[in-house]
This record gives C-alpha cells, sequence and structure tokens, in this order.
C-alpha cells in the first residue's frame, strides 16, 4: 500500500465526463489499497476567462495582484468539489480542500506566490479515515490569510509539494502524453518513451521546450527527492519516472534526449567598439525592458570592434530590436541585425559529463548534412546550437540517430 | 459620516459593465465620506451554471451538500473581486474579503447554514484604514472551516447580519425596483412608492409575493433593528425605509399597500365525517409529502359532515391532488375538488390593528365590483381574500382606490 499523490491538468478535467474519468483511474487506484490525494488544476479554459474579466475590469492597468487571486484561485475551487462528487457517487469517500483549508502557506507575492510550509495535519486525518483528499493546485494562503496563487501551471508544483510534505512514494503527474520521449514523435517516428530520466535532464528538456512539466515542479521535486511520474490521463501505461542519478551504469547512454524549439529569435549587434562594460551596455536597457535574454555569444574582437550576438522570444523581437537600434546609436556601433527564422536544437544526458567528445559527434553529423551552426551553448548535461529553422527537423532526426536513440525496428514494419 | 452597508444582487453584478456601475455608486458614497460596506451576489446566472455542472456530476443523486457549498461560493467570490479591482481603478482603496476570510461563522448545514456569529475585527480595521470593504454574500465558514452557503438568495441575509454585527446606520439592499410600493405599478398605474413601511408589514407584503426582499432578511432585521432600505441599483431616489414602528400617529394610513399572488391552487374535500382528528387526518399526509400549505378553511358542519379547503403552491397542485384522493378513500369523504384559477389579495397595514371595519372595507368594495370571496383569512395587520383568478386586476384597483392609496393625479396628466 503506497501514498501516491496524483495530479491531473486542466484538459484532463476539461469536460463532466473527463472528471468522471478521473474519477474512474482514482477508484481504481483506491481499489487497489493505495491512500491517494489527488491535485487538481482549473477546467481548462477557465483560468483564461477568469483573468479576461479581471483585465476587461481594469481597463488600461494590469488588474490589481491580490484580488486577481481571488477571483482565478475559484478555478480550481470548482474542479475540486466535482471531483469528490464524482468518487462519492462511486462510494469512494472523498473531500476537497482549497488551499486555504489545507494551509498551503505561501509567501504574498501574489500571481506567483511559492510555497513556503504545508500543513499535513488535515489530510493525514482523512487518509487514515480511508478518504480520497482531493486538493486545489495552484493557490495558497499568505499569513494573514490572504489567498495567493503559484502562477500558471502552478498545479505541478502543488502537487510536489504536497508529496514532498507527506513523504508520498510517488508523485504522478498525468498528462496529454504517455511520457518523456528522446525527442518530439511528430518530428522523428522513431522517437522512444523513456523509462526513466534524471531530474536535471528533464530540467534541461523542459527549458529547451518539451512542455512535459512545469521547470519549477521539477526543481522542487529534485530538491526534496520526490520520485515523480509522467503519464498519460486516459490511456494505460508506465509512463517515465524523474529520479535521483543513483546508478551511473555503462548501459546508461551518452544522450537521454534531443530538445529543440523554434521559439527564438536572434538579434546581431555589429561593430561594436571593444570596451569594457560594453556587454552590460546592450543588455542592461534589454533587461530593463522586461525581455529575458537566452543563449549570448560574444566572440573575439578584430580591428578594435566586435560582434555581439543574443536570442530573445520571438515575442519580443520586435521590441529587443527597437531596443537594440537606440543602443547602437548610443554606443557607435555599426549595424543591427535580426533572424526569427532560427531554431535551437539540444542533445540532453547525466552521461555526457563522463565522455569526450560528444560535442564533436554532435558538430560532426550536422556537418554531414550540410547544416551550418550559427551559435553555440554548452552546460554540463547539454550541447545546444542555434541552426536555420528550415533544417530543424533534419538536424532532430539525424542527431536522434547518431546518439542511438531510435527504436528497433518492429518486425512486420 | 455614517457606516452603511450596501447589498448588491446577481443582475446588479451580471456584467463587467455593471460592475463599473456599481463601483461609480460605491465611490459617489465613500466620497460623501461615508464608510462603506458592500455585499455582493454571483453575476447574474452564475449560481444556476455552478449547480448545473454538480447535477451533471451527480447524476440521479443530489449533489453532496458539502461539495456543493464549495462549487457555488466561487460565484461570490468572484464578483467580490472585480469589484475591488473596479474601485481600485477609480482610486478607492479597497479589499475583498469571502465568507471564510471576515469569519462569518455559520452552522454546518450545507446550502441552508445559519449565520451563528460575525467577526467585525478586519473589516474594522479596514475601515479605519479608509478601505472599503468587499464582501461576498451568502456564504459562510463552519467551525471546522468547511465552506457553506445560506441557501439561494442569502446575499440579503449576509448584508443584514454585516450591518447588525457592525451597528451600522443603514442596510441599504439595492434591487430592481426603486422601492416597496402601495401594490405592483404594473397592475395599477397610480400605485405610490411608500417612503416607510414597518417590518412586520414588509414581511406580510414579502410572503405575499411582493418578491423584493428575502423574507429572513427582514425577519433578521426586525430582530436587530436594522434600519433596511430599498432601493434601485441603478436609478436615484431615496427608496424605501424598512423600519420598526416608532410613531403611531393619526396621519398614518391604515393599510399600507396591496399585496397578490397567483402562485396558489386551491383544493377542497369535501362530505368529510365530522369526527375529531379529521383535519390532521387531512393534512398529515400533504405535510408528509413536503407540500406546504397556506390558507386553511372549515366551516362548521352540517349533516355530520364537512367540507375542508387549502390552498398550496400550484407546483405542489397535482401531488396534492393524489395525496388528498387516497386521502378521501380512506377516511369516507364524499370528493376531491381542485381548482387552479385562483388569486390571492391582501391588505396589510398595521394601521389596521387600531381600526375597526377594516375587513368590511374589503369585501364591501369587493361586493361592489360583483367579485365573490370564496376563501377568507386574517392576521393582526393582514387581510387576506382568495377570489377567481379573472378578477384579479380588478380586485386589487378597487382597493387600491377604496384605501385611499391612488397617487395624486400630477398636472397636465
Amino acid at each position: 500500500m503506497a501514498l501516491i499523490v496524483q495530479k491531473f491538468g486542466g484538459t484532463s478535467v476539461g469536460t463532466v465526463e473527463r472528471i468522471e474519468q478521473v474519477a474512474d483511474k482514482v477508484k481504481k487506484f483506491r481499489d487497489a489499497g493505495d491512500d491517494l490525494v489527488v491535485v487538481l488544476s482549473a477546467m481548462s479554459g477557465e483560468t483564461n476567462r477568469l483573468i479576461d474579466l479581471a483585465k476587461q475590469i481594469s481597463g488600461d492597468g494590469q488588474p490589481v495582484p491580490r484580488e486577481l487571486d481571488v477571483i482565478v484561485s475559484t478555478g480550481e475551487q470548482v474542479t475540486i468539489a466535482l471531483l469528490a462528487m464524482a468518487l462519492i457517487k462511486r462510494g469512494v469517500p472523498a473531500v476537497s480542500y482549497t488551499g486555504n483549508q489545507v494551509r498551503i502557506l505561501t509567501d504574498s507575492a501574489h500571481n506567483k506566490a511559492r510555497i513556503l510550509q504545508i500543513d499535513d495535519q488535515k489530510i493525514r486525518g482523512d487518509l487514515k479515515a480511508g478518504r480520497v483528499v482531493v486538493v486545489a493546485g495552484f493557490q495558497g494562503v499568505d499569513e494573514h490569510g490572504n489567498i495567493t496563487t503559484l502562477g500558471r501551471g502552478g498545479s505541478d508544483t502543488t502537487g510536489v509539494a504536497l508529496a514532498a510534505a507527506l513523504k508520498a512514494d510517488e508523485c504522478q503527474i498525468y498528462t496529454d502524453v504517455d511520457g518523456v520521449y528522446t525527442t518530439d514523435p511528430r518530428v522523428v517516428s522513431v522517437a522512444q518513451r523513456l523509462d526513466k530520466i534524471t531530474f536535471e535532464e528533464m530540467l534541461e528538456m523542459a527549458s529547451l521546450g518539451s512542455k512535459v512539466l512545469q521547470i519549477r515542479a521539477v526543481e522542487f521535486a529534485g530538491k526534496y527527492n520526490v520520485p515523480l511520474r509522467v503519464l498519460h490521463s486516459f490511456k494505460e501505461g508506465p509512463g517515465t519516472l524523474i529520479t535521483i542519478d543513483e546508478e551511473e551504469t555503462m548501459e546508461q547512454p551518452i544522450i537521454s534526449g534531443i530538445a529543440f524549439n523554434r521559439d527564438e529569435a536572434k538579434l546581431t549587434i555589429r561593430g561594436v567598439p571593444d570596451t569594457p562594460g560594453v556587454a552590460f551596455k546592450i543588455l542592461g536597457p534589454i533587461s530593463a525592458a522586461n525581455i529575458e535574454v537566452d543563449m549570448i555569444v560574444q566572440n573575439v574582437a578584430h580591428d578594435n570592434t566586435t560582434d555581439f550576438t543574443f536570442t530573445v522570444h520571438r515575442n519580443d523581437f520586435q521590441a529587443a530590436q527597437t531596443v537594440l537600434e537606440n543602443t547602437a546609436r548610443e554606443i557607435g556601433a555599426r549595424e543591427v541585425i535580426g533572424d526569427t527564422k532560427i531554431a535551437k536544437v539540444s542533445i540532453v544526458g547525466v552521461g555526457m559529463r563522463s565522455h569526450a567528445g560528444v560535442a564533436s559527434r554532435m558538430f560532426e553529423s550536422l556537418a554531414k548534412e550540410s547544416i551550418n551552426i550559427q551559435m553555440i551553448s554548452t552546460s554540463e548535461i547539454k550541447v545546444s546550437v542555434v541552426i536555420e529553422e528550415k533544417y530543424l527537423e533534419l538536424a532532430v532526426r539525424a542527431l536522434h540517430t547518431a546518439f542511438e536513440l531510435d527504436a528497433p525496428v518492429r518486425q512486420g514494419e
């Protein structure tokens, strides 16, 4: 008999029918003897509807953060009670709790609060009494009794935090995919589901556009060593277990997966006078404009000038270009050029720590396909390159094969 | 500078535009120097939408009462935050509180809870700090931290209870009418708005189909002597003040208003053997079937049998008829006859306590119009008659004139 925290997202509880299906799934675990805490998001679309109302009232200004939390927290409050009803209808004792009722204590940073402490008393009492406990994700309460929310997607974090507080055996995150793949199966048909992946790898995959899990939730799970499992909401299967890297065995693959994204755009400021502090002069105004920068490359100078390149989210491209052109005039740079037709491809794996030559193998296989590399950036368990967008699929397929990630061709195929 | 509790119902906050109008109105009072606590209902239609969701999940069974309260309480939670935002946008400091956050302590009777106690600490602190406090109507929390609701229309009760707890100078209930009238202006064009009415009269008017206020709220206001004012949400005007009967002066009209309703149906069981306990034998099964009975008339017996007549809500007519026919067989009564084409007309006024002849004046004016009276029932401040439905408007107009309630004809009209 295990204690399991299960988290279902917005599409999994998007209709009454789907909530019934979730209830069936929860009942199956309960019947098998597990103790269950279920964390839910709002019905898909509901949070946006509520935010729209708040925006309409707020006119040109931002919605007042404290009051926005009062509104959006109602979304989960509806789904938890609906699931509790569906469970009780099935003869499964159940009770719903808002973040405030559990007492998920957070700081007072409305709309992006952080969990400080979870009171497990009430939940433990209910589990002992045989009840399934259904908890509203994404929300908590500060020390003054104000309702807070953890920000979009924060329900994953609620699940992990509850699992940590209750020392649960596993935190299961139900999604619309049946696990974490070596890469996107829509791009590489022979992509494979991973049985296991480390927290670090998952973090790199997540931050690189594999939107299976919230980054914060993975960080949290890693910090408190909560075994995290990604599963499909309505299909059977073992999913992917995300856990600490216990066994660095020989069999461990060097690379766990290929991540990529097309969300970025590239900006280069050319002919920058090569003086100290120039990087700050360029990125300071970008940061002041609330634009996040991802990759940054500056190469050695020649003729006392240098070129400085960085990537931003495509949505921020216009704004960043405007800022950068002002900067160029101020510091006397030659020109600003931009490119939105780029893609980032990354190989991720804890195995590469102990293997030299992983990067060169990557560059070699891209060269074989005549794909030009525009930018390179590396971390301990990741190598990322920026290439022309049109080569993205080709690059991902080539790397997937080069690092021996392709699924074996099944008989008869 | 007065402390005023203002309550706005579902249609007054039914859209973002209407919430903006409410904010304008609240700001006007605030600018005039009043301290304000505003109680809101859910946006019109929202509570029904939430109940529908709960019913869909619950299938044939009733929604689990505790969980239903978790769901439906979200409706007010949305409107309070929206109004707080709209006020802050106007430069009026404001804060929203759910029933739980105020701590409106209720018993644990989910879906129909009663308020036990209100903690005024938080609200007083906010008022002192110059904030308008916006409170979710219709909801509270029990001693175990479970969310409760007061039942449909309970927002009026929240307003009155808050006014009582805060010893407010006035509780203003904003509605879609500009006050309490001598009778329905759609029936009698010369009906007049009353400046003042007593709690007792208001109770009789409300229970007789003048659906301006929740009966429970009026009872509550009377009990704690909270001056209650009915006003129009979006039109200017003094409204009607409902208060205790302080001055029984000569000028006081004998009759304050004419109430009526068409919601009832009449059932007669004829030829009942005239033995002790027969009334219970007839009404016991009706009550056991959860059918509420309004007027009851039994006249003197002749030939050892009697006729027994009572009225029920029209929706319950079929069910009551079936029950009554069973009873008739059991006790050997002659027949059951029913009539749904009836209407009840009542004259209401504290003045009639000290005036003989009010009833006879009523009967006389009906006789003049050749309207036959089928049943009569009286209380200290009310006389009700049941008549054929088609004479309803004629009867109301005749009585309105007979008791000198008609508005003076304005010049030029």
